[in-house]
């Protein structure tokens, strides 16, 4: 370690992030994204974003976010706890809550905000914290930002997670998990999961991100799905984003939890409160989902095809279960290529890149929307399998 | 510490969050925010929120939103790294970094986000962090996710500032602050404090988010009234909230910072992309404000009247430089009954309580708007004045 040097020129104190843009340049993790214009972009296929149902344009959910902004306003000119508690909040968390079956919801301006506030609100000093290793990055933050015990085992092994339990040294514990992994979309059992935790007085926390919308009856979720959804001792967070086309995030479960939530977090009262035309977005993405419940088996659908096309053409592909394929890549510079060169065909793929991809394996990512036709799948398939790093 | 007990029933496992829910209500510490209707509510005067410039209602803001939702849809449908980039994003940035006269600028869907990746991304294992102890929730939590040392230092003390950056044992150093502090709306000096990060080497990050929109020419915000806005050295944060009435927060600042914190946060790249409605009505509020230069002058006069009405009636107050006041209350039960019947009154004000309030004090705080008449100060000062707790 260096000793702290003499004063810097101010406009060298930053040269620190060019070395490490040229490092992550040459590791072919730099990243550029495109960005989309307005409107469909006729002759290509989006395999990248995660507007599972092709709500986010839909002329339901756009037009409550414009009639609710007219109504409201633009924000709703506060933070949860000061001054920006709309009714129109109260009337999501209780929609969002009766949907999945659940006694309450807290919603959130973002699923990232949400995951940090229930992990931290849920657990403490006195708490010890098992996850998956490879939850995502707000499950990561909330973990390292609570003050309990920190244990994070192998992916999807339910029998490591009984192991910690069992041999914590804190009275409370919380286990962590997501239903469906963003990733590479493969999914926890969460009926095993809740027994575990049973037999150890545990809670269960699931990111139901990738679940919501698009597993379970009518697109209620993995949480719903397995039964958990009214469960004393299951807290699940949700999405606004992702199937239900708009932004923010939401905790729901029993109704202490919530309350404790949204007395505690801090990132529930003093960040600025969800703007009125997202709430209303999210309550119009859930009657469109109650008049169209085969959407979600749809969006499945699409990804089991496009796996399967994937597959019968040498390639390698997770299984999903949910909306969301990944395949594998050679190595990150191969990945970046491989995703232009898609993209140049018209088909727009994801890329995860370490650290996020925990393993180290960069892999693409397709998300799989309820409104791909056949003929998307096979040109998707055509175009991914041509392009394949060899 | 007790060991693990055997396996609790399902409905016991969360019996402590009730337990905890009775001592917060003991101690005055229970928040149950008032829920607002949609429009104004006639007869009531509201100083808790934040929309200082009173741009939450204005159909300029408004009506940017709703446009945008019905052209780009009500959701960005991807994270910024994953499909949900869009060039609305990008002019909104544009526009951002060229109001302040910054280089570049990242937007992120809320400012608790915008806070934690830019901590995180510019500070390391290789870093010491040199806060202001008194900065707010989302600085701390990303303090605390940064791999390198902290220290938190004396409220406003930039001796005290220097000391931690001479003794400290990391090569690299960011110091961390608020221009105007959100909870009693005191001033950090920024020209003292770049002075001595330069001394020392350092970065300079200044969470704005009652300064912008509020400060400075034409509300170019307290970073550039010190004229570090385009300083190589030196990194913003602001609110989409607040000042510019919407939802969401942005970093700005030199080019090669604000890229590396959207190549490495990964609250940036992994969170669910601002909704077109949000940004767009960032982007009227900043063309509201260059058609309205003297809006931010006016709610700086509205708190200065309103903090000298309340001494002038014998109370305690802070002394606003921006748009906040604080009084502090002898009890948080006092805070509270205070507050309640300031609202029985029409005065809607805020109480910030402990651990927000890192000194343990619980106030009440009010913020000014631009709407503020001279009438509705005078009442606020007699309703504040004559509830105030013996």
């Amino acid at each position: 370690m260096n000793a702290p040097g003499p004063a810097l020129p101010p406009d060298e104190v930053f040269d620190w992030l060019d070395t490490e843009a040229a490092t992550r340049a040459e590791a072919g993790l730099e990243r550029r994204p495109r960005q989309r214009a307005a409107g469909p972009a006729p002759g290509t296929i989006d395999l990248e974003g995660d507007d599972y149902l092709g709500l986010a344009r839909d002329k339901r959910v756009a037009g409550a976010t414009a009639a609710a902004a007219l109504k409201w306003g633009a924000g709703a000119a506060g933070a949860r706890q000061l001054g920006g508690s709309l009714e129109l909040h109260a009337e999501l968390e209780h929609e969002l809550a009766r949907f999945v079956g659940a006694q309450a919801a807290a919603v959130f301006p973002s699923a990232y905000t949400a995951n940090l506030a229930a992990v931290t609100a849920l657990s403490g000093a006195e708490s010890a914290i098992v996850s998956d290793k490879s939850v995502q990055p707000a499950l990561v933050d909330g973990c390292r930002l609570s003050r309990g015990d920190i244990a994070a085992v192998t992916h999807l092994d339910t029998d490591a997670v009984a192991h910690a339990l069992s041999t914590r040294r804190k009275p409370r514990a919380l286990v962590v998990t997501e239903s469906v992994f963003g990733v590479d979309g493969d999914t926890a059992d969460l009926g095993r999961l809740a027994e575990v935790c049973r037999a150890h007085g545990a809670a269960l926390l699931v990111d139901d991100a990738h679940g919501f919308g698009v597993l379970g009856d009518g697109g209620r979720g993995a949480v719903h799905d397995a039964g958990l959804a009214s469960a004393p001792d299951v807290v699940t967070t949700v999405s606004l984003s992702g199937a239900l086309g708009t932004q923010g995030g939401a905790v729901v479960g029993p109704r202490r939890a919530i309350r404790h939530v949204t007395e505690v977090a801090r990132a529930y009262g003093h960040d600025a409160a969800l703007a009125p035309g997202n709430a209303s977005a999210a309550l119009a993405a859930l009657a469109a989902l109650r008049e169209e419940p085969e959407l979600p088996g749809k969006a499945v659908a699409g990804a089991l095809s496009l796996a399967q096309g994937l597959r019968a053409a040498g390639l390698r592909t997770s299984m999903p279960a949910a909306a969301i394929v990944s395949l594998p890549a050679p190595s990150a510079q191969a990945a970046a290529t491989w995703a232009s060169t898609c993209a140049e065909h018209g088909v727009h793929v994801g890329r995860i890149c370490p650290p996020i991809a925990s393993d180290g394996v960069t892999r693409l990512r397709l998300t799989a929307r309820a409104t791909l036709t056949e003929s998307d799948v096979d040109t998707a398939v055509k175009v991914i399998a041509e392009t394949a790093p060899r």
